[in-house]
């Protein structure tokens, strides 16, 4: 089975300050896990260029897909459309169609040059358009580009997910159950080895002086998956405790 | 003046597989932010001992400080501890003191093979205690190694507080106003170029119907932000519309 793999740049002074938490990775994460395609790495920079160059060349010869978010709006410090188009070695200008839909937007003498600027292209790249907001994003080769605005990223993601290839999606099965990770960790260390095909992880939870634990079997063979949160239900029976599935959360 | 650099390198399946939304990367950012070491990159990979070597390695020759969550309970996929050994270079085994906590901690013969994995740390390590879990985080060289769970990781950045310097923290003034970017994006521009020692952001922002932008002037210089920020006020008056202090949300 052949398994896409993806990245996701965020951009953006605002996340390194702390001034803003990123919704935007968790959200591409879980479009991406729906197709079936596997992000691989999440990494943030800040409003250099420098530093979106290096690392967009980093990701998108290592990755089938990587999506970026931030930089794309008019001021002075959306410089992801120039930093794209320096990565890839071409060159960058108004793009017709993403120029005459702005222009239509605004009234006559409103559509200045910075607003001219989220016409920007790098040659060779195909519009993102989305309902959020008349200003695009862009593809070009494997990489897309979208708005830090949640909101419009979302938007914009819905196109994107029409371009991208339907894979198998992995089936996540998770399994809570009120006991310590220590006490469970050797069963599951057994299981996990009796089960290759299926990765398994554990994440421990505290709640109203309760903890216990969340089993996650994680496979795109769902069977094999199955078979692994049935082996761990059953070792958490034998520990005396009761296993509960739930909703992954 | 030299200011310290960062990164954070966030460790697990579960961040990619977007079923637990990173909260640990915005506040490692902003306890730096008050120590006045800048955060350049955060990047988040999977429980991939490759993956975290190559990352750790990039990151730590790079940057003076490096912080990771994730990865260090005692269940087969916390390999964080071993990663860290082997990007190193240094060997790894029982540390005498997490040992002997941990064993306090437990009632006689629960302190299981699967718990003591939680003692294990790298050849040279130093212990990161911290009052929410018995189960220590260390530092070796310029790497701070936490918990993932957002409760422990945030008792353990208590003490690694005191283990970092003191910078000058950047000081940062947000103007909001309800003024599209694009009406503001070339006054902006302008004040940016006559204002080099500020780093000027802007974020937009849409609520209940309307709308307008956050500008954001940063600067290790107080006097040199609070020069930037009142041109920025004086702008937007001109413009005829009313710009207000805000704090940073």
């Amino acid at each position: 089975m052949t398994v896409s793999t993806a990245a996701m740049l965020v951009i953006g002074d605002e996340i390194l300050s702390g001034r803003t938490p990123d919704s935007n990775g968790n959200y591409v994460a879980r479009q991406l896990a729906t197709l079936g395609i596997d992000l691989r790495e999440i990494r943030v920079v800040g409003d250099s260029e420098a530093e979106i160059v290096a690392a967009l060349n980093a990701l998108r010869t290592r990755y089938d897909f990587v999506f970026t978010t931030g930089g794309i709006g008019p001021t002075h410090d959306d410089i992801t459309a120039d930093a794209v188009a320096k990565a890839f070695g071409v060159g960058i200008g108004y793009h017709p169609e993403a120029y005459a839909l702005l222009e239509a937007r605004y009234p006559k003498g409103e559509f200045n040059d910075m607003r001219k600027r989220m016409a920007r292209v790098p040659d060779g790249g195909t519009l993102i358009k989305n309902n959020a907001s008349v200003a695009p994003g862009f593809q070009i080769g494997n990489v897309f580009v979208m708005a830090g605005v949640p909101m419009v990223m979302r938007a914009m993601m819905e196109e994107v997910l029409t371009r991208l290839p339907r894979g198998v999606a992995v089936t996540s099965i998770t399994v809570s159950v009120e006991l310590a990770e220590g006490t469970i960790a050797q069963g599951l260390a057994d299981i996990q080895k009796a089960y290759p095909q299926t990765a398994i992880g554990s994440y421990p939870w505290y709640r109203d002086g309760r903890f216990g634990a969340q089993l996650v079997a994680r496979s795109r063979d769902a069977d094999a998956a199955e078979a692994a949160a049935q082996a761990i239900e059953a070792m958490i029976t034998q520990l005396g405790a009761t296993p509960e599935r739930v909703n992954s959360a």
